[in-house]
């Protein structure tokens, strides 16, 4: 007989700003195939379009009604892995999405709470990440683009919506083939670094042990 | 009937500043045990001694008479590998060497001249790097530290008794290790980055031909 | 017959983590004198103690009652000078306050809501210190040390206790004094810079018109 | 009976890199009227010409044979006014000037030394700046642009035609009107801040004593 198997969502945000790869997709992509002993993880590909990527997210999160939900996305000029700890109920755009939406100021819950907690472990991801000799860090702002507005809007779903859910955001610093041909001053990690804290991040948040450290 | 093989010195430094690693010199023991075709690899590890240093990797090179000869060394919160462009003739330490010692505006070599280039290809290394995706810059200054202060002395031996050998400096960021108790803010490379790199600079620096690229 | 004059506390802190200065304090000594005309200025100079902070500034606010309350604080390593845009519900202290809390994870007020919003008017200043030409931007996280917790905590009274201030949060950069002896990538601001900053916000936060442009 | 006056001459650059300013020849547009006992200042400004720069700064000293000549350009990126330790011999430009020149990698002087020393009080000048409270740090790179172009040519000329001059190289940091409107974590200091160090470095450099300190 078959034990219930945990199921997991990890979404990741397409490239924007004029760059041709996205270190969270890259991420989602490496996960592809790999065993998540117990669980199945399902991927979703998301637009940097400010009202269809939170259509298609809540529309699969109420289908699928996942034990999880990690959300992904890039974070400019971060030295480090960075599970963010809190949403906050507010579109503020430096630049537009990729449709050309750029709000100044406004709620995204109209009436809303001021922000939602991660309800990740987001202790025990970075904890985990530090292990592994990888720079991580809990971040307090999520910053107020799409990636707040995603993490802000998932957040109210499963609150309101009473999904039995956790969930959270995690930012990813620039992959090193990102920063080559810029000036040498911006932070970036390996690629292979990125998709490894993917992974251990996913097992944190699955409870899975492992026998043996990979450090 | 055997071809004379190539012959390069490896150098690096121990840990200095309350470090317990040196990225230099996991690079070089990293290096213990790669093949590199048609050529034999020598590593040398060198004190954070103002004097000692010098003696030591002068000793070797008059011993040794390598073909290339390629020193490493940390430099702090830099962002990628950096093959120095040049050597100059001062010594003027922030903080003292491992032994007590910290000139202020001493000259290396009385009467010696500004400064040595580097006789490495630093631009077909650093083009190199790139190519498989590691963050990597000319630097224009090696400091006015023992790093420095070693490159400039090598390159004034090589100079005036007229050895057979090419050389230069190449300076590494932090390791990921050194960096997760920090301020979050401090840029770093993973292990395997940073000694990719080392083994990919001595390829360069020996010609040696490969028939794939690894990224 | 003279019109109400309107009212407004400005809070700064002592000086911590081994400064012996405090861009706050300083600022609120420096506006002893200064004339805003229609308004009354009161100054509270709070201890770096997570518990006395708190009583000191509820103990002034209740019986003061202002039109408004500034709170300013040093944020290391910001480049500008930067209006928080919101408190967050969390005490997570990376260093000691001055009397040895260092409390991890914490909630500020339990059961107290996620966060609450700056009621200064955030995007005013910013815009009249840009127009001064005073490197500004809003902030999205005041952090988790003792600054977003009096945040937090006054802003938490405010609307328990229906007080008709509003109030907010200013975080100020380091003076260049402070960074003169440490490594040379500090980012700091002029004393001047800093004082006029904090004049300019308590001028918007009046709603006082000037004939003329500073700038 | 009047004793012969000390002469100086300062240089700046006009701007370049599509700014619209240069705080170099802001500062030596400042200097006009400014008293400098015993002393007559005369300003030069350069165009961002590889060729034209040279020939103009070189057909001033030649006439003038100033006792000292004080070179100012835009570093960018650089948290502290720089005073610079030495010119080497290259131009390896990352950008075109504004003529439209771009060499890679080639010596300024064919044959020439490698590096030339400054040969103005570099230590005197960052002291006397740090202790108005201004950031200051000595400089081990000029990097390998039109400012390194200048310094090593003017030096090369002292040199080679015995010119009684001493001279050298600052670097100035951007001014805050120039970051205002780019990302957050640019470093800029305030016009006065720049104006005053520049009036500070040429008052070192003629030895003028006065009898109080500003700070």
């Amino acid at each position: 007989m078959k034990v219930t198997e945990k199921t997991i969502l990890l979404t990741a945000f397409e490239p924007f700003d004029g760059e041709s790869v996205n270190p969270s997709l890259e991420a989602l992509l490496a996960m592809t195939g790999v065993e998540f002993p117990g669980a199945r993880l399902t991927v979703l590909q998301l637009p940097v379009d400010r009202f269809r990527a939170i259509e298609m997210a809540s529309g699969r999160l109420r289908l699928m009604r996942p034990d999880a939900v990690i959300m992904l996305g890039l974070a400019v000029a971060r030295y480090r892995i960075t599970p963010e700890r809190v949403a906050i109920n507010v579109d503020d755009y430096r630049i537009a999405d990729n449709v050309g939406n750029q709000p100044a100021g406004e709620p995204i819950v109209e009436g809303g709470p001021v922000g939602y907690w991660s309800t990740l472990p987001i202790r025990a991801i970075t904890d985990r990440l530090l292990r592994a000799r990888i720079p991580a860090a809990i971040s307090d702002t999520a910053g107020t683009y799409l990636c707040n507005r995603l993490f802000y809007s998932v957040m109210h779903l499963l609150a309101t919506e009473r999904l039995p859910t956790i969930g959270g955001f995690i930012h990813l610093p620039y992959m090193h083939e990102q920063t080559l041909n810029k000036y040498p001053e911006v932070a970036s990690l390996a690629r292979e670094t990125i998709v490894e804290a993917v992974r251990l991040a996913i097992e944190v948040t699955l409870g899975i042990e492992r026998g043996k450290d990979t450090d």
